[in-house]
């Protein structure tokens, strides 16, 4: 058994909570949360409520969940891992870039093991995906679209905070991007508009985005991006090359269909993220497992949290500029 | 060109006539039908209203389409099969197995080539399943489950004249299932009910059933049967070998699908048979013009029917006598 | 928390083991299993390796896994039920129709809840699928489809002491049958061939096999059956009503899909029931912690096992008499 | 009967040759080709084999098919329709926008009908789809993902006359998206590369693209391009709008599917231009034959063309350029 401690009991923090607690091998030691039932929720998988001294002064805590609000993460993260102990960070690292790269000397080769988790890495589909391109069974890729489409825009005042579309949302797939286009990317070209909701133009954001993708090698990714889709999770994946195409990602909650008049209706798909990805929490937190129990390296960590933060800048850039950005 | 007669201008007469009139190498020079717009139908393809005997005296008319009434199929038939002319009859070929053994002498090395058209056997699903699975792409089979459902329940008045569910529509498995299966079928059993239309049951006949065949080497075939899917055309064939399994017949309109909250809806199914059988039946005519060419042998005709209808009379039995029926 | 204890660790012991331990509500006390690393097995869950006598006198046990060999199932789930303590027991209940019967008096009412695991009823497109039949989806019922082949067959070994085909495997489907239809079923017909396996047919058994069922309605149900499909699990139903078909359990491991020239490679079925049937292991421990909780009633007890068994021994004796069996 | 006359007996020209042969209510009076065999093709339709000027001079000939090679059909077209006979032009109308923008005063009301066939336009999926898009069922429009992607590269040496991959390929797209888009479109963006064969690169071209539109409205559409897909014609449309999203062009050769231990092998796509799009060059020929009776306009003419190619010359600049053209 691993004893880790978790900073934050939110949303995510509450998934991230339950996976661990329910881990055959993790023991949650500790759970850091100013808010006022933090102290019952920790005893509920028995932990004591405490304070991040609490944590960094605990030797045996071997690791700790980063699920606070995500202007700690990086702080919390560096803290932690000054400490010796690993680092499961909720994503992003953090929103800022000049921030992120200035914290390089700490976090590049991090004095602990440091994962930041990116949820798609987990999920049974795009890790499915993934490998099989890398085993080259469409040789060669050539090129990828991704959609990316959410049930429902997130609550107006979320968006002020969000870092924006490509920042929050389009995060996710420059990280798949990178994740499986084997070359660098160097240079992103967007364009969005606000469709869905004249709320979110009114914080200054966008809702509804494509954005291109160029690899050193002329390799092209488009994203699709939608704030809201109307009908769930959309979020899948082609990937086109030399010797055929892999495509993934047609999830929906069961296999029933119901026939009549007008056609066969199938099950929808999730609505919400945390059913919709599930497996991939559960994934992420047994990695982590694996990370203290030193039989995994974290799959991400500082330099995919870089990488697809500087594409969101650029795609920032090519909306504010109206052109290519290349980086 | 090949000269051709048609008799019957009905429902299945009119699919068979426009396929006539639009294959490159037919050209229909007879209609014989008695309604009152016959002169017209046979105008607008070209051809001249006549008699029995105006086709039989033709000597340039090197083949006949049967599609008039169900009980004149047989006579007509053989009247023109006696006049050396090649015969494409509508199914069946008569629903009395009595009558259509007696024929034997006449019809099983018949002057000119007949053949009998059973829809399935053009239709392309069931065409490249069958090929596929002779071609022994899913080793050796083992059994078999068929399921037709038609979209709707004929009128009531039909069914007295149809021959009843298995003569008239069950019928259709059998040639499938005898045209799929390697070996003669030994064995018969059936249950039916009537849970669609009492005015079915009042004509004496059953619209929901579930019939079992049996070859001599113990494969196995399931037929499910309804009058009314409630859906359109549900007509699949799942084949079951040593090697894996077979499938197909999932057919709809289009491949639009409509993404909303609660699910995905696909196009319908076919709701008349005359769409959903569209291709099958213009095969069968390109089938009809190649016996007529002479590069081609007719694939169905007496033997097939026979087959078809024995099994129909020995499901017949079954329902009687709650028993299965040896053959 | 429920303090619980196991018997047997075998195969389907230790799906029920693992998720009684990772269940946030139990607490797995006592394992009881003669194999010689039974100890290591306890202890990795947190519980202690004990006898029979050990569970029955620990007074906090309230519930018990019997996971046991088939042959004890009855009398240990009796021995429990007596001493008060809930059992959640592996199907079957028992193998021989009698000497069930004979156990009614105990077991009908019995002193504590009694749950028999049949999988189906928490698989999830099981579930979702009877759910919306019982909400009338499809209007009235009026016959059933239902396919259930494995994999591949059994080692020969086990052929003998498994109860033969329809006591052993079709058992679930006689479960599905009486789970969706609305009235008790009134008669039986089987056909069943050894097709598969050579050395099944010399321990006098069958591998291949249609199965009717008819309830006084008149509703038919099909059952296909095969002990090796070549292609995975491959279980699914058909429901079909006065209002259109539900269908569900075209289920496969993920959503990936491989198009090359030969066309679209999707991803396979599921090869081992473990994982085919994870999520509803764990269904039914969930609902076993419910049944503890006083929150759920067992979902399946006494009645449904004696209704399976009665539907497999009827099979069994159409089998042999070549006849249908009314119940 | 219509009486028309077909210039070019080639590749298309032999398709739609043989819809118009077959087509009830056409005869073809006139075949005019230089090649060896334009005799023998003209008389197996029933056509006389002569000159531009023949067809001219026939008073009788209602319309012409203009299906001779790109460069003439522009002249043809204008001769034709000067002469009073509809015109069947085979896409595009011109390569070259200052000619055709030229051609405006003759072509924009032109003095008999101009229909210029662009095949998606009578493909049963894209024509579902349209119409299920302009008759709201997604609400609101907000964006569209068009994925175009043919089985193989042209021979190499057909590329420097093809007008290069955004007047020849991706023309079909543009024409989709000015059809299916409700605004005009107002800016363009592409990127793109020669990642299928050299010979294109050699040739000035590329083969792999990803190209943006935007609207007035800010609504965006994606267009994903390659000239080799390695698995047959992939050519899908998704439409995002406030109320879900319409998808289609999954389409495959037959329902058939394969089961086997590595998953599920369904049929291919078409691998052929002339089987993918049959039924639409049959539904082009049914359109001209209404044209001619005057019970439909043409659906698509030169204002279709001249937009089509503007927005494939933006793309050819902003290819050139790296930078965003706005029409």
């Amino acid at each position: 058994m691993h004893r880790i401690a978790q900073f934050g009991a939110g949303r995510m923090g509450a998934v991230h909570l339950a996976n661990a607690a329910n881990h055959p091998r993790l023991e949650v030691a500790w759970l850091v949360d100013p808010r006022p039932d933090a102290g019952a929720i920790a005893s509920s998988v028995g932990a004591r409520l405490g304070s991040v001294e609490d944590v960094l002064a605990d030797a045996a805590v071997e690791g700790v969940i980063v699920a606070s609000s995500t202007d700690t993460h990086l702080d919390l993260a560096t803290a932690c891992l000054a400490a010796g102990k690993a680092v499961f960070c909720e994503k992003p690292l953090d929103l800022d870039l000049p921030r992120l790269l200035a914290a390089e000397s700490d976090l590049v080769t991090p004095a602990a093991p440091l994962y930041v988790a990116f949820n798609r890495r987990f999920d049974p589909d795009c890790r499915a995906l993934q490998a099989r391109l890398a085993a080259g069974e469409i040789g060669e890729l050539e090129s990828l679209n991704i959609v990316s489409h959410d049930p429902a825009p997130p609550p107006a005042h979320f968006i002020p905070t969000s870092g924006g579309l490509y920042r929050d949302f389009t995060i996710h797939d420059f990280d798949l991007a990178g994740w499986l286009m084997p070359d660098p990317i160097v240079e992103v070209f967007t364009w969005a508009s606000c469709l869905v909701d004249p709320a979110i133009a009114a914080a200054g954001d966008v809702d509804t985005a494509r954005t291109l993708l160029r690899d050193a090698k002329g390799r092209l990714c488009m994203i699709s991006n939608s704030r809201r889709s109307g009908y769930g999770f959309d979020q899948r994946i082609e990937a086109f090359g030399s010797g055929g195409m892999l495509r993934g990602g047609d999830l929906v909650q069961d296999t029933v269909q119901l026939w009549r008049e007008a056609g066969a209706q199938a099950a929808p798909r999730y609505m919400d993220f945390i059913s919709r990805y599930a497996e991939a929490y559960r994934g992420e937190m047994d990695h982590f497992a694996q990370v203290l129990a030193g039989t995994a390296q974290p799959e991400t960590g500082y330099a995919d949290s870089v990488r697809s933060l500087r594409l969101a800048e650029a795609a920032r850039r090519s909306l504010a500029t109206g052109a290519p950005v290349r980086l």
